[in-house]
């Protein structure tokens, strides 16, 4: 008892969370009034005789931010919550985690970005760039669910976010690649980020398996809706901040097609590398996506819908063998416990886009493109910067190496401040448990053996309104 | 057995709910056969050779109705399912509310917004003002969900629609306030339109407790997903109506905020005001929306990004408050069994956000908002209204009483109608209860107990497919 | 147990599906990347100096692709995932028949509508009328559901989709009729094609009833869910392939307009015709969709939102009926075993619609359309096909019976492809059932069971990540 009452002490959320929230907030809404002003689409006064309203950019920008939206919050939330007891874990952290990512994404793009006149500009362009780090967390965060709690993801995710603006601005305002997609930017970094957060993470004990780390039928069936509402909109994601026109015409149909290979081969893979030939519900779940991933860092260039296809399938096989035997190996020898399997879905198909970004960079010629050659790959502008492919694809590389090593070296360095004592890490026995964190009602079963209305204190906690706990209350006391 | 018989018989739809749909069906379709016409966006007479068809308004209107139409069906549907076995109702009954109190808007507002040479003009445009009536319906239900039968409920659309589209043609044609996102005439009409209902309709046992008032860990998860979609969709909630542009663009970037906002402030409030220090999924289910509602009244103008930010929380934390020590007080004293809390979660932060609003206009000037200060603030213009900004605030304060008193009063009214016999009200015991206008499945367990196919009565009222049930009927005969 | 072992030899996937997946991917790849590029509004080289990169096509095409994509992947999957043990079967192998449809459809179509200079060009237009291909093959799924295996139903959607671009090809390019929603050509002939299939597939034993056909609490609320995806965007799909401006407009509000008419008869009707005065799930689930189908081939016409709301109640009267008494005798007398009850869903609401379609024909006038006339019905001027209407009626007949019986012979053709060996055909006890193509993982119940890790065999076919199950099969060995 003793032990167990330490033990909800040092994961109660009642003071640590507040703490924290309220810090961020305040902190936030300080940047904010200092720092934040509306950007020149958004701004009253800027507006005058000669402004089409209908030419506001917020209708080309918001029906790509509502998308995204939908991936993030519904997509990922659901995705997540795949675990038998560790569904509002999933979908609700995830709710929590990005919320704060994208206000803070915010204030450190907008520094790196946004930022003249000693303010930054806010408009919807900004939110779609804030999502895109936040989906760098939440890819991140699928290393460590059901291992962290909510005051240590809201930790990672505050300094997530910096080293990602960091990376971001030395990727594309400095070395400027092509990456519309980002399966450099994004997706590798998110992985190599998260590895390094789980590497510090690790924990023994999981490696026996857990009781808890199972799935349960409607779980799985509201992770698989998850994944769907991903691969819906994940054009959307691919095409957002590529340029408007043909090339964001082909991003959308280049993702279209890759995640359409990816999601027949993962059903072959599935049954083929199955013992019993029978489908496998997590391989549906995650490795269909792969394609989304594969053709993200050329979504936007003529490689043509035949090689968007073979992309989706090699990104697919990619992702399906690392589940099968990378992961247990980086698990086992490298301490990389890699709890949603994200250097699969995103490493390795990340690295496979990489390269095929790259020869479709030196592959670009004028007979292909056109005059738009200077548009989608503009750096090749004499009047410019003058690169060749050659030297783009040098530029690729490093940043390339770059990210991965940014990532990295950033994921290990949250990873032990997420160590410090007080940010109520849950213990080896508590992993994937909504116990732990949430006022869980009761079963069916047990709910349904008492008739009579219910005043305990688990009953009250477990009341859907506070107004009726406390009718309960009222007749104790 | 005789007091089950009679009962079943007084909460039967199989009479009652027919005879008021198809009456209620006869009465739109005569309506809609003699008043309602095309608009001159839909008319294809009014189109003529120099008709651009791609600057119908359908593709300005269309995105936000479509994003509302999710809110609405969805959103509300999920969210409404939280009771453990009131599923089935709060996603249906909604669905089939919904439904008639969009029809029935068109009718009603048509004849006070949209009706000239003798019709009513339809077009997409009526379709959106015809859900936000819809919304108004929705959130009161919301104070009386499980405790309603769907004959009731749509008598209660029947009677709130009309009553709200007077309150909207004083406000808005009349008063001509400021309140683009609806906090005054859709949320705080809505809140005490339903608290008058259920003041008529107060069942002292239910003050008790009720056994069947908790949830499951499936309806939470489900109730969540709901959030998430008003959540991500509230965006364009808050705009639809808004002036193109730069309005516009504010009020998405106002409501996204607002949301973030109340969202961090939801988490840290559920976590430090639980005894246990954990989270419940009923503050995760609600009080994170309280910002889309906290920003309304001002949504549209130049309040700064900070302030939205601000407004987010204080509503959150208004709606928190109330739903921990204002809810109960309501029902114990003044017979509001508020069921959704639909006080706290828009009442409550409906008034911090009207009081915002007005400091908003109060504060409004040339300097900030430049020439445009006349197309937000139409009223001010001398060539029209002429009105200052402080006759405007006196303005938007009687706008909030007589929206208050008309909502209450009519709430009152309609809730005596709602006591009339042959409406199938549930008696208390069957509350919350899907079993008493639902074929509810067997459960999982009792259904696999025989594995020889079942023929009796009950196992053919929950055969999926009548088809099914028939063959069985065959084999029966 | 040797019977037992022969069942699960025959209707493993481990060898099957993956020979048939990979050898339609290499087919569809190589097809490809022979016939199929960029069209004009993808490819680089054909922009220049001139082009307004937003006015490409893909702002206007690309809202309701996705929209569609919503409609095809959640709404049909969440819908076809009603059965107790089949959520699966249901939303997994809509996922995978979809996916491939597609992809299949694209070449298809491709040939008879998008081929010139050798080439298949490729736009998102192509994949707006892939989707509706692949539609045509989902509902047809709908007769089969539970009864056929996922190898099956790609050979199924590899056959489904060339028949229907045969028929598409004579009753669009060559008959020219009026189709909007697609009334005739995709539910219609979804509808016999699906019972053709059906009929050759009949099983006498189901005839008798199935143990897992019934449904449970929470598959009934995940296939409203999908119910309530499809009515929300279903404005969408039967407003794609409309003309620009006006026309789409009004399809957009009679498709509204006969969903909400159909959906509050579908509750009248659902009341009035059960035994207990209970509402029952599935025709909450089905019925009232039945207008968007029934408003469908006049839905972009001048006929009046008053005719709409009535299409919309005599669809849904049909579809009740029909699901009431003409499915149990087809079922008994035809052999026409209906799983999901299309023809009910599809087939009546088709008829009517098409019936209402050539009224609408007949009355279109100069005096209602204005010039428009020749636009909407483009066959009527004189400089073209100078058809009257009378004669535009007869081929809107001619096209019904040439879609119905094209349909039903590929559908029987189909069948009987469908019964040749290897095609892993479940036997009649397992249909209905998750456990024969899928790892299922275990209940709670039996999951809590034991409460050390568990690595048996059983344990590692279910668990979320192969990783994890790697970590036990590393223990075991």
């Amino acid at each position: 008892i003793r032990s167990n009452s330490m033990k909800k002490n040092s994961t109660s959320l009642r003071v640590r969370l507040p703490v924290l929230v309220f810090a961020l907030e305040v902190l936030v809404v300080v940047l904010y009034s200092v720092f934040v002003t509306y950007d020149d689409q958004t701004n009253a006064l800027l507006q005058n005789n000669k402004t089409q309203p209908l030419e506001n950019t917020v209708y080309q920008d918001y029906p790509f931010f509502a998308d995204i939206q939908v991936m993030i919050f519904i997509g990922f939330g659901c995705l997540l919550a795949f675990f038998r007891r560790y569904g509002f874990g999933g979908m609700v952290f995830n709710f929590l985690t990005a919320t704060f990512a994208i206000q803070w994404a915010i204030l450190v793009q907008g520094f790196f970005h946004f930022y003249y006149d000693g303010q930054i500009h806010l408009g919807v362009i900004n939110l779609i760039n804030a999502e895109f780090a936040c989906a760098v967390v939440l890819i991140s965060f699928g290393a460590v669910l059901g291992k962290t709690s909510p005051v240590q993801l809201l930790v990672m995710a505050l300094l997530e976010v910096p080293v990602f603006g960091v990376t971001e601005w030395i990727v594309v305002e400095h070395l400027k690649i092509n990456d519309a997609g980002g399966s450099i930017l994004i997706h590798l970094f998110a992985c190599y980020f998260g590895l390094g957060v789980t590497f510090i993470l690790y924990r023994p004990s999981l490696n026996e398996g857990h009781s808890k780390e199972g799935t349960t039928y409607q779980s799985d069936l509201l992770s698989v809706l998850g994944t769907l509402f991903l691969w819906v909109f994940w054009p959307s994601f691919n095409c957002a901040l590529t340029l408007r026109g043909d090339d964001q015409h082909r991003a959308i149909l280049h993702t279209f097609i890759g995640l359409s290979a990816s999601t027949l081969t993962a059903f072959a893979l599935s049954a083929l590398l199955s013992k019993n030939g029978k489908l496998s519900m997590a391989d549906v779940q995650n490795v269909t996506l792969a394609g989304g991933v594969t053709v993200g860092a050329s979504v936007d260039m003529m490689i043509s819908p035949a090689v968007a296809y073979v992309l989706g399938m090699l990104g697919c096989t990619a992702c399906m063998l690392g589940y099968k035997y990378l992961s247990p190996f980086l698990a086992r020898r490298l301490r990389l416990q890699d709890q949603c399997g994200i250097h699969n879905l995103h490493g390795l198909t990340g690295l496979i886009s990489t390269i095929a970004g790259i020869c479709a960079i030196l592959l670009a010629s004028e007979e292909t493109y056109g005059p738009s050659l200077y548009q989608t790959f503009s750096y090749r502008l004499e009047a410019g910067l003058g690169r060749t492919a050659k030297e783009q694809a040098l530029y690729q590389v490093v940043a390339l190496g770059s990210t991965i090593s940014i990532s990295a070296v950033g994921g290990v360095l949250t990873g032990l401040v997420l160590k410090l004592p007080y940010l109520a890490s849950p213990t080896d026995e508590f992993c994937f448990d909504d116990e732990l964190f949430f006022n869980v009602p009761l079963d069916e079963d047990q709910a349904s053996e008492s008739q009579e209305p219910r005043c305990s204190e688990t009953q009250i906690t477990n009341h859907q309104y506070i107004l009726q706990s406390n009718f309960c209350l009222s007749t104790v006391y």
